[in-house]
């Protein structure tokens, strides 16, 4: 069987995408090539956060450039680190003279274009600061600790664009910034393998097996432990028990969820997860305060879901409790 | 290879999805039971808007509960309507002394529920008033004008809510709803096949083919004309052209455009399909507006998608440009 996917060219599939968003989202946002420039820019009196990376993970993160999220997202092509000079372009629209907080995930690609930006920021002169976030936890005891990052850094666009919407300084918006990258853990279960939508090459090697991944990471790199589908509650005590463990989570804690779909997992079995987590933590006398459950950063049409639990404080809930607007996420 | 969806049990999952559906945006609506009520219904002093439908649509219709779309939906179990005892108790909570507008999709299923709950309605001296939705164009010139109700409906929430918000009377947002049922056009694409949550089977029939079926009808029920998959510029070309005749669109008309993902379908295709979209439109000189990108009404994990189009006068470009808040749907 062929790709059964609609686009026009592999090569202009980036280019066309962020096209139709532009279209779509005349009112958020603006599209000039590979930037994703919030408008809410324009008046920006403050500390502006910006964020790069690959296309082919949507909404992520494009979808979440935006009043109270992203200022400016820099975006590579499938898949792949936009480079430095992109980056560093990023960075200098984003200033209004208050300093740019540069978000990176930790991935080799994104962490190369990441420095070579810094460079180009240092010699420019140009104030700024830098969190990595790398929150997945390893679930295999024997595997290897990737610290890869996952979905969590889109719950943080919101906590760092609150902080700098109430006037703090460039240090204490990264200082939050690293404490939430600091507080947070994921995992990724992955069920079905996805569609390369350039080469059309199905990647990940779960084929048609009745297993699943635990651990497998944001693209099925791999990683994790392979066991049979199970269900949605074994699967959340399997993977919510790690991550509680991680952070420490007590009786009398408050906590965020975020169940995000890889693609092909639909709301319905979201919803069901999140209700599954949430019990979960509330038998442990944690309560969930908080939550993103939905579409937020996808693998193309891959099955499974990434859980992402965070440990907040009364300065979190502040923080996210402020109004976003965003084409993929919104609070009143 | 056996299912691979994340629920606990097959007869439950419609019941643990909404209590999901609760407790991730206890802000914007209420569930008791199998009805989802807005927040926004308490103080709520107009007319107000309730529909009805199966579970496995996700987000639809549920997802667009809240302040400015639905005041209440009564739901089904899997693809099934709910039965009219139901509909009738949705239509009686949502009653705020100006008369309710029911709105029906149109299938034998949900008709039928819905001329049983009309009756419930009518005994008890309730205010309302039905409009149906069936915007489905015939794609196939030979074939069966099955007029479906398709997601559409959707945009209709969101005009019909504003027009009573605006204060206007049940005869006038009755009449406006109908208005833009009479003005949208929308046809089905599939290219794959989705999985039923409860028994685990494949549900339509393109299998492992290279086709793709434009007029499949919202659960791939079928009757449509099955093509080797195009490029999106091909496919919006054909979808498009049959859309665009069947509402008269002429150079100078406003439209408002939906790209419906089926399931999964990325936002990136999503994306590249509605550029492709619109530039066909300004082709003909006609402008597109406003739209909708994105998963609105799903079918499990089917691939494909939906586009809508409505001929947009001034008043639902005015009705359109009001503020909304749901958990699938927001506009500032």
């Amino acid at each position: 069987m062929k790709m059964k996917k609609f686009i026009n060219a592999p090569e202009t599939i980036t280019d066309e995408e962020l096209i139709g968003l532009g279209l779509a989202y005349p009112d958020i946002l603006d599209v000039d090539g590979h930037l994703v420039i919030s408008k809410d820019l324009a008046d920006a009196d403050r500390v502006t956060i910006v964020t790069y990376g690959g296309s082919g993970h949507e909404p992520a993160q494009a979808g979440f450039v935006g009043k109270g999220m992203l200022d400016v997202q820099a975006v590579g092509d499938i898949f792949a680190a936009p480079n430095a000079k992109l980056v560093f372009e990023a960075m200098k629209r984003a200033d209004k003279g208050h300093g740019v907080l540069l978000l990176t995930l930790n991935y080799a690609g994104d962490q190369l274009a990441g420095k070579q930006a810094i460079k180009l920021a240092q010699k420019a002169g140009l104030n700024f600061r830098q969190v990595v976030t790398g929150e997945e936890v390893q679930y295999d005891p024997n595997g290897e600790d990737n610290k890869r990052g996952l979905a969590g850094a889109v719950a943080l666009y919101h906590i760092a664009a609150a902080a700098a919407r109430e006037g703090k300084s460039l240090d204490e918006v990264a200082e939050i910034a690293q404490r939430y990258a600091d507080s947070m853990a994921s995992i990724t279960v992955k069920s079905t393998d996805a569609t390369h939508p350039q080469n059309g090459m199905s990647f990940g090697d779960l084929g048609e097996t009745d297993l699943m991944e635990i651990g497998a990471g944001q693209h099925g790199e791999g990683g994790g432990v392979r066991v049979p589908m199970m269900s949605s509650k074994d699967t959340v005590a399997a993977v919510a028990e790690v991550l509680s463990k991680k952070l420490g989570l007590a009786a009398g804690d408050k906590a965020f969820v975020m169940i995000n779909g890889c693609g092909a997992t639909t709301m319905m079995e979201m919803l069901v997860l999140f209700k599954d987590t949430v019990e979960f933590l509330k038998a442990r006398g944690v309560e969930v305060v908080a939550s993103m459950v939905g579409e937020i950063l996808t693998v193309q049409e891959a099955g499974g879901f990434q859980m992402n639990i965070a440990k907040w404080d009364e300065e979190f809930i502040r923080l996210w409790n402020t109004p976003c607007h965003t084409p993929a996420y919104s609070k009143e």
